[in-house]
């Protein structure tokens, strides 16, 4: 690991020299630039860039050169974010019977294909305890309430307490209050277990089965207010056919949504991706950036 | 082409003896049974088989196998038809003014990929004559009139005439009236684009792009009564990300409706689907029946 | 789980009535028949089947169930097996430091999506043990010697001790001996890191890099007494781009050797497979039976 | 079409500040820089990139471009080649007597989704004639003869006089002598029916049933001399299972060879494509170059 790199991701209105400008900036303070990706929505008239510097050997600290770039990037109108290659962002997941998706991301930490921190699981049910005890995570369960913003304190108290940079919904079954949302914008991803915008909603197996397609799917997104609705991260199906029950698709769906769900944090994680709208920019990536 | 082979596809209620006494009926007549696939919807308590025979050698005509087998499958209460090898069927390709889908077809019917004939091409415009003529196929032009069943009428004629078994709608862009469906029931195959049952109805590109997926698709299906609600033949779906346009959406889409509609389009005609309420049975299926 | 569901796994010389036969001596004893799968091999002759019989209520035990069918099967000059749904194969696992398969192998039996008990995990180093310790499996570390026989001994003893069925090498990186290969026929499954027959042999990775492919993929395979020439159970692939190094081609392909082994590992508990000469084949199946 | 739009493709030691200077220079100019990949090769040590500027309304014709871009690039010791939007590459399609790969090519050429120009068609034996009339273009037949360079002095006669830019190779089955290929370097693309290194050579598919693997392929590669180990362009698979036959095998293998020569071609005349030595860099693309 490379300490001294570090990762910019900006957007601006697209028009002439705005890369020439960026990397001249970075040029003419001798950065090597390792990575740059740029991308012109002109629909939208939106340009989105992703730079990965390093910085080693020039003498400028990290304040330095975020209050440097900030400057550039406020005679340029750029929005940017900058990341470090050595922060390790805190991720708590959150679940509750179904154990697929969290063996997957437990599995993933450990064997480092997702560079990430996991301080905490939390369960509306106590059933997934022993999972977490395999992996040495530490579990709550916070049970649901009559009163929901009452379990949602509580849950947002652990949150906060383990500093959380990443929520993840590895298939919680419950909605999520706006407030809490709000709290964590960007910062919340779910998969939902269908091929988004088909099936929202509940029991979306049941009903792949009952209108007889030929394909199953899931998909990772950002949750937003409205249920099902955010940007989406990540999809992927595989092919079904006519004898497959519904308990069927939920079995062929559990490997689906394993990977979609482990594609889309690690997508977070290496930072390609600018949310628009309801779109989301995914920049391809050789340089993980965890 | 082994002109002595037949194939039964049959439905019945599931229960214990159905395959043994089907074969039994062949195995008595000495047929040699050359592939038999069997499907039991324990869901729907339905059973479901395709049987190809061979007949030759044995002395019985195909009238009298078919009275033969009617009598069986009578007392076994089954649904049944009966195919020939040597039989070909007729179809015709109905279009608007995109040739990408009817290339593909005519090109698979030049190369046997498909075993068809094609009688004839009937446009609702006259653009793509061209198209069917490099082929050499009669081309109709049909446009559409005030009176919706004036032109209808017309098209019908046409297909009476040339004694259509399977109508191809290949991006036709009109919704057929109840009228039309009805004379062809399970005999019409349309291309919808777009991964049904996300994005029926118009503009599926736009629509998926401003939704922001990660993947789009085609759906092949019979038409029925309800637009874009028919049982799926066939599916398929291509990744795409956050710099296609709307535009890139639809030349990608191209290629996959191309190829969903081909795959339904073989499968209809080598006779693996049955269909069942919205949902199709569609047997895996190594020997061809054009 | 329906204890009294057996499967036959049937192959013979391909001729008329071998179907009518066989479903008639199901039939005649009132059995009813789940599932039945059947193919034809032209090429060599031969005929192969797969058939689930539900034996409950009837009155015949396992013994009785097996003479009978022997008795049928030698009149007919067929080569088969049978099997029960309450026997759950004991299977080892051999590996040497790379996790990655182990991880899944294990994950997935305590997910149940495979259906087998795992009563050690066998490593040629001992860093492994700790991922068998979080699934609560014994690990046994039997490091290579200069006299290969004696490890090996080692390992045979193990195997026999614990009834082992079915042996996989999970990245076990080491070639076993004719004379070990030869005490599990059939038995014995290995991942190899390549889309076979390209890239047989060591350092795929770094070769699929020099040759420049735009994809890469894994085998699962039967071992025999000729290094990565066994029969194949399952292949897959990913697509690859000029920016992945060989580092990332492996990393990659973590997730391809992870869920090609687990696919064969489940077919083969699901006893679809059958083997002939270097081909296997495989059957499709709704109904698992591990 | 935007006929002001120029593309550059570079190659340089991979270095501090080349993509700064190179922005700078397109910047200082006040051209827009419409696109902008790069790729630094850490192994080889070797930066690539591929510009897209639009040079309208500044003042500079096409020679000035070059000249100016030339002084720069010398002093960067880059190597370079420049291509603009409205030249359309004249492309001959070599084929022997199987007719789906000139099909398909000849169909998106018609369609636009190959914008190129195809002056005529060559075949070593007249039985394509007919395929190339459909489309009203000019074949040629050059048989093979005893003395095989006397054939390619014909052939090459013919690329020559329609000053050919691109020779596609449609399952053309011949090999070409070393002095063929030195007169088109990296402009001779091949498709080969198999999933390379695999399969290198004759009968690919009756190899591929044999070694029973699970998945067929096909590759796209330009022609060098030593036979199917040059630089691959593009791959692609399909699934196959034990029930294909080799002649099913070749059907399957036709739709993969039709869409991964279709890829090949459509990405050279895209120009993404840079090669060295065995290996391609194939910049993802959303600006269509053709």
């Amino acid at each position: 690991m490379n300490a001294s790199e570090a990762l910019f991701l900006v957007q601006t209105d697209d028009r002439k020299g705005v890369l020439a400008a960026t990397t001249g900036f970075f040029a003419g303070r001798n950065f090597n630039i390792i990575q740059c990706r740029q991308y012109s929505d002109l629909i939208e008239g939106k340009y989105f860039m992703r730079i990965i510097v390093d910085f080693s050997g020039i003498g400028v600290t990290r304040q330095e050169l975020a209050r440097e770039f900030g400057q550039f990037a406020a005679s340029m109108q750029m929005e940017w974010t900058l990341h470090f290659r050595d922060e390790r962002q805190k991720v708590a997941i959150m679940v509750s019977k179904t154990s697929h998706c969290l063996y997957d991301l437990l599995m993933r930490v450990a064997e480092h294909d997702l560079e990430c921190d996991v301080p905490l699981v939390i369960g509306n049910h106590p059933e997934l305890e022993r999972v977490a005890d395999r992996f040495e995570i530490p579990f709550y369960c916070v049970p649901m309430t009559s009163d929901k913003s009452e379990q949602e304190a509580k849950v947002l108290e652990l949150l906060t307490r383990h500093r959380i940079d990443l929520v993840v919904l590895a298939r919680y079954m419950q909605v999520l209050s706006n407030d809490f949302i709000a709290r964590y914008p960007g910062r919340i991803i779910n998969i939902h277990h269908a091929f988004l915008p088909a099936f929202q909603g509940s029991n979306p197996y049941v009903r792949a089965w009952e209108r007889g397609v030929k394909m199953i799917g899931a998909t990772a997104h950002y949750a937003t207010a409205e249920l099902d609705e955010g940007p989406i991260i990540e999809q992927d199906v595989e092919r079904i056919n006519h004898e497959h029950t519904p308990d069927d698709l939920k079995q062929i769906g559990k490997d689906i949504e394993r990977r979609v769900l482990y594609r889309a944090v690690r997508a977070h994680l290496e930072r390609p991706v600018l949310v628009t709208g309801r779109r989301t920019t995914v920049f391809s990536r050789r340089f993980s950036f965890g």
